[in-house]
């Protein structure tokens, strides 16, 4: 029995003798003992059965039933497993605990949606100020921004909301002057300044005090929660500075956005709440469920689209993710978009960031511009991708890398001096994308609503017919032409960096860009053109057809599905976000033909692109691996390769064990009979191995270099001569996983995928003393003794260093 | 090596020796071998590395590279794996024909969406016209639906659009007379018998022709996603039978709507798809994948909401959902709800079914009201669960069951006659629900919207303030609340009945209902009392502060969350359905609540219950098992069984093996060396065993009964006296899946669900001779001969029972 301690709040029956046999980590016999090294791989199935150790403990119950279930073929071994029924009366305090524990989950839900929705506005608060404060000041109170001074002033008209005296640019507050090239240069130089400031502030406090808060962190929250420690990287630090910084990277008009860094950021919340109850604090598989329900969260205050992050954790991120997950997702995603509406840092009670209303369907014919916007999407997916990874290699690899402040610093000013002059550019990123998005309404005051109105129409109304475009809107094409370039190139070096940068707002301000001006290409050709025969039957003259604001939204969905290769998660947060809900279909053909063209390219997204670009552990779940091989194809030892590294039950000494740890770097050992016959016992962790030792050698006394390590049940009575023995049994796994070495390698790697393997033996047919593996038995005849004795070789499995940050 | 021919049309490097040891099925030895019989369940992994195989064929490809990742150490049985990599220029053939293989997923996508799209738009206009058939026929075209009729009229006035001369009311067309008690009594018998007719009609083409089209088809279509066969259940009559039924039940006004079965025509679809592309006719777990999608573009019709049925695929109805799959359920979601459009049912251009525009937020203090709608749908879903399984048990029990036919003609009898004199069930379902979400505008000529309108209100505008209600609101509560009554407990009685039924609507009617009731309550509790404190903050007099239309929304989500236990999917549907995006937090906190109180008085929804009922074998992913056991304690046989049913691998004759078959009903049987060692060489299938010998005997000269089968890779070369042996090596699964004794049991059902087994042998030490389990080794001490040589155990496995049906 392995421990007996384990089932002593249980009231066993006579059937159930059998569970005293578990494995239970939650003795800890040592301290440590069951967690991992950093820039390590969890083993989600042993995390999954502490866990389940840890229920029996939390809430003792009785086993009172046997059913045997005869009808259920598939499911046989669920029959006649013990039911377990609840007798938690023993107390009442008991019970209380019992039920803490059972809600703890939605309560760290709770916390979460709550914390990072409140973050979130925070930010969206202090961006919104910090970036019109590049501009000018709030002369009646310094902390509003532009909209908000002019808003609670009464001199404003309705006309022209964004003029206030209150509000004064710099060089109108300096020198009085509001006009002319004087104040125009100043406030251009100002503006350079402001942002330079900014981004030098942000890349510093990144390098000096949390060098993990940088990049979007998307790539390393999808390798965390597929089981890799990244220590630090979900910390408090992190989550205070990228908070922090983000503000400042955003506001200092650099070509990024808030939305990657505040999964990020949702994610530290959560690891941070996990902290407060050791049901997630202690298992590293339930923490990341938790981490998955705020990844949700993020995206859900990101852009105001909870069901869409419930969905990008789904789709995008999560490795593992269980319905009940989802349904946590769900109510962590429900929460904090409800505290960041409470807060309402966009004044318009509106969860959504870019709320649209379009008047007029869309036309089968249509489809066509929509489909060539896919189609741009894909390319511009794949040319980001390309140029993104191979900068960000460069980076890696040359001096570049050595100077990230510089970096950053050039960067900047090379966006600020760009960007001033155009009105497209010089805006924040978001606010372009709303005006992009939007319908030209009849009190459109835009620019991009320069249309010449027809001199018959009198009243304003909604259903407003194509019109011919005026001056404006021709030289708004021209601007957005050259937004367009600017954008593409600059984000393609500002992706990376080592600041918070998100990549969906950039990559959706190319799509709607180019959205836009395809879509008002496409109204002026049905406006001049009515009687060509594809415009015929859905345009007549008068008739309002077209809407370039619809464009430019399915643009956008195509660019950032190229780039992420989301489909499902990105059609809902597009909805979701515009309220553009007649629009599915559209927005669907869009993010279709955008993933083809990009997939045709090159399978992988930019979170992928960017997890293997800097070496992570990350099986993923969507690639097809199609093997010819068989286990024994890749299984180590290989065949020049030395004998596999085994112990032995009862036969090799600590000072053995020591140098094998010494001498390899593998995670773990197999236990064997013997050398000889190799026949398996177990498995046991290197890292349970090694403190398991050191803990022996300090308190253990007789504990010597020549004493003999035992993983039998019980070691043998020795003379009080010989060193005294260390029994290991605890620590070792009785039920290691293991497939024949006639296994098809699809199958292994699905096992790895779906259980969250570390390391997995196989066994195979030989006469004993074979070893290592000699290619194919059936070819070398090395099967002549047939029926599998348990032969077993580990996989390779190498620790993994850490990547350079 | 198993089979040579497997890797012929490869060209296998040397390192690839070892492929050719793959089992493979696609050599079909003989027919069948590697299908399932009918009501049982498949082997997921074996479908998977079979579609490998099949893929290996379709496209010859070469292994060119080796590549050890040492980083990767959780996914180290990556390392080193083939890479493959194209090289099919064999033939420009061979390139097509890839292609086509390759892009037949997305046809068979395209070819389900279209004519799930096509079924659905064909039922609602059916439906349309078969309802308004019941009450009056439309004299300028019998064919038109009493709106087409008036829509067509020129006679029509804009105030009154249900009123036209060309649609005559049975007893005018008959008598003349429109008025009247004659008239009104005329009309009722009318309707009643038609109601009686239709239903009649559906039951009897049911019975007689395809028994499998009744009831919803949810459960059954988990359970077949789960991996169980039903054969013929998604078979061409049932699709026939059950699209025409579905008209005639829906039209005979009975209680149910024509979601959930079209859920099942979908994946009747689907499925008839299959059987044009051998990829999938020729393997049940691609399939299933198909099937998954299916079942996602059968709600998109249903709805109109493609991504809510895509969410319901997932988080409902799926077992197995790779990211593959949902990429192609969105496809075939999005054609099928494009088609729809396209046909264009409901006549105005919209997608959604009950397309709602509210004009007001919502108040924080509404979400008590909302929050208790919640409960209110989760106690409905547990009574209605309850109520509805303890009826339809009777039916299975009792002599009920026999006559299918005269239940439902009582209970369409019933129906029809309670539900002519109130208009809330008169008209059908989804008008019901339509007229209930409906915000009331200033031309709202319905009795709900009989406000007393301010006499300073001139003009009608969009944002109408609160007022007080008028005799007919109070008149319509009564009514409402009557109806309310009768839905509840006639849906009871209807669900499970012998033609096809869904449950969304009605369940969505008793939430609308009772969410409108609340929802004019809280409105004129907020009206007459707008200076206490909870309205005082947003509700004052004179503006439009409450939306009862949003009660009934949510009321609905709640009542059908409550009986299905959807939240997200459930959700996503809701607002794709009424375009209703700002309300996303209501919606939300009535699920999740209603979801809560429902699993409070038990886990299981509704369709889980039904399998329950049915005896089914299905394995919820959503369960969470908490067992205290080991493999060791489940494992058959037990004490006093009967030994394991075993093969040997070179000393069975043709006969024992036959004796086995007859005497068990195993699924399967270990072959182990010999019955002194058991040690495990591989498993075999019952029904490949069977087909084997069968086609032996037949084709194979020299097999007799007192052959000896062989396992083992070469038979000895026997005398010619001796009968010929019969080799079955190439039907041995080399590779079965096993554990050990001591792995933990929630290890065990995770590896059952996740891999999607059909057995799992549990090998354990101990000393040879040991046959049978005898409950824990560590207790009884048979493990003192340590070193686990292979000792297998077969869980309990049986063939299963068709149910009945």
């Amino acid at each position: 029995m392995l421990s007996s301690a384990g089932v002593s709040s249980a009231t066993p029956t006579e059937e159930m003798n059998g569970a005293g046999n578990l494995m239970d980590f939650l003795d800890e016999p040592f301290p440590d003992v069951g967690t991992y090294e950093d820039f390590h791989t969890i083993d989600w199935l042993r995390e999954k059965s502490r866990d389940t150790d840890r229920h029996r403990k939390v809430r003792p119950r009785v086993c009172v039933q046997f059913t045997v279930n005869t009808f259920s073929s598939h499911h046989a071994c669920l029959s006649s497993v013990c039911q377990i029924t609840s007798k938690s009366k023993e107390s009442v305090w008991e019970l209380i605990k019992s039920l803490l524990d059972a809600w703890s989950g939605w309560v760290v839900m709770l916390l979460i949606g709550l914390l990072s929705g409140t973050l979130a506005g925070v930010i969206d608060l202090a961006v919104d100020w910090m970036t019109d404060l590049k501009e000018g000041v709030c002369l009646s109170a310094f902390w509003y921004s532009h909209e908000q001074c002019c808003w609670t002033s009464n001199e404003t008209t309705f006309d022209d909301r964004d003029k206030c005296p209150q509000w004064q640019k710099w060089a109108e507050l300096m020198t009085g002057h509001a006009e002319g090239a004087g104040a125009y240069v100043l406030n251009y130089f100002l503006y350079v300044l402001w942002a330079l400031l900014f981004s030098f502030l942000a890349v510093s406090l990144v390098r000096v005090f949390a060098p993990y808060a940088c990049g979007s962190g998307i790539p390393e929250i999808k390798t965390i929660l597929s089981g890799f420690i990244i220590r630090g990287y979900l910390g408090k630090w992190t989550l205070l500075i990228k908070t922090v910084t983000l503000v400042l990277a955003v506001s200092s008009g650099l070509s990024l956005g808030k939305e990657g860094p505040l999964v990020h950021v949702a994610c530290c919340c959560g690891n941070l709440f996990c902290s407060l109850f050791s049901k997630y604090s202690k298992n590293e598989g339930k923490r990341r469920e938790v981490l998955s329900a705020a990844a949700a969260a993020g995206v859900s205050v990101a852009f105001g689209a909870p069901i869409g992050g419930v969905l990008f954790s789904l789709e995008e991120v999560s490795y593992y993710f269980p319905l009940k997950t989802l349904w946590r997702s769900f109510f962590a995603a429900l929460v904090a978009a409800f505290t960041l509406r409470s807060i309402n840092p966009f004044g318009n009670s509106r969860l959504v960031l870019f709320y649209v209303e379009y008047h007029t369907p869309w036309y089968m014919a249509e489809l066509v511009p929509f489909i060539l916007l896919g189609v741009f999407g894909g390319l511009w997916g794949t040319l980001f991708i390309r140029a993104n990874i191979a900068w960000c290699r460069r980076r890696k690899t040359t001096q570049l890398g050595k100077y990230p402040v510089l970096e950053v610093i050039a960067v900047t000013g090379i966006t600020a001096v760009l960007a001033f002059p155009n009105p497209y550019t010089r805006r924040s990123t978001s606010e372009l994308i709303s005006e992009l998005f939007n319908d030209c309404g009849a009190l459109e005051s835009s620019q991009l609503c320069d249309y010449i109105n027809n001199p018959n129409m009198s009243r304003p109304v909604d259903d407003i017919p194509d019109r011919p475009a005026g001056p404006g809107v021709y030289n708004a094409l021209w601007q957005l032409a050259l937004a367009l370039v600017f954008k593409i190139v600059i984000t393609i070096f500002t992706f990376g960096m080592k600041i918070p940068s998100g990549l969906f707002i950039p990559s959706m301000a190319v799509g709607a860009i180019a959205g836009r001006i395809v879509g008002i290409a496409v109204e002026q050709m049905a406006y001049h053109h009515h009687d060509w025969i594809i415009f015929k039957n859905w345009c007549r003259p008068g008739a309002d057809c077209v809407t370039p604001g619809l464009y430019a939204m399915v643009g956008a969905a195509a660019c950032l599905g190229g780039v992420t290769r989301m489909t499902v998660s990105l059609v809902v947060i597009m909805f979701e976000l515009t309220g553009g809900l007649e629009y599915i279909v559209p927005l669907m053909a869009a993010a279709v033909t955008s993933k083809w063209v990009a997939d045709a390219f090159g399978k992988e997204g930019i979170y992928e692109s960017h997890i293997q670009l800097n070496g992570y552990p990350y099986l993923d779940v969507r690639d097809e691996f199609t093997h010819r091989t068989l286990a024994t194809d890749v299984m180590r030892p290989r065949r020049n390769d030395p004998p596999l590294a085994v112990l032995t039950q009862d036969s090799t000494t600590v000072e053995d064990v020591e140098t094998l740890i010494k001498d390899t770097d593998y995670n773990g050992f197999p236990v064997v009979v013997s050398r000889e016959s190799e026949r398996l016992i177990g498995f046991v962790q290197r890292r349970d191995l090694t403190l398991a030792i050191k803990n022996a050698r300090q308190k253990q006394d007789g504990v010597v270099s020549s004493s003999v390590v035992y993983f039998t049940e019980d070691a043998p009575q020795l003379p009080a001569s010989n060193p005294q023995p260390l029994k290991l049994r605890r620590i070792l796994n009785l039920s290691p996983f293991t497939v024949t070495d006639h296994t098809p390698m699809e199958t292994v790697v699905d096992i790895f995928r779906k259980l969250g393997l570390r390391q997995c033996l196989v066994t195979r047919s030989a006469s004993p003393g074979h070893h290592h593996q000699e290619g194919c038995p059936a070819t070398h005849g090395s099967n002549d003794e047939p029926g599998p004795r348990v032969h077993h070789v580990q996989l390779a499995e190498k620790s993994f260093p850490p990547p350079t940050l």
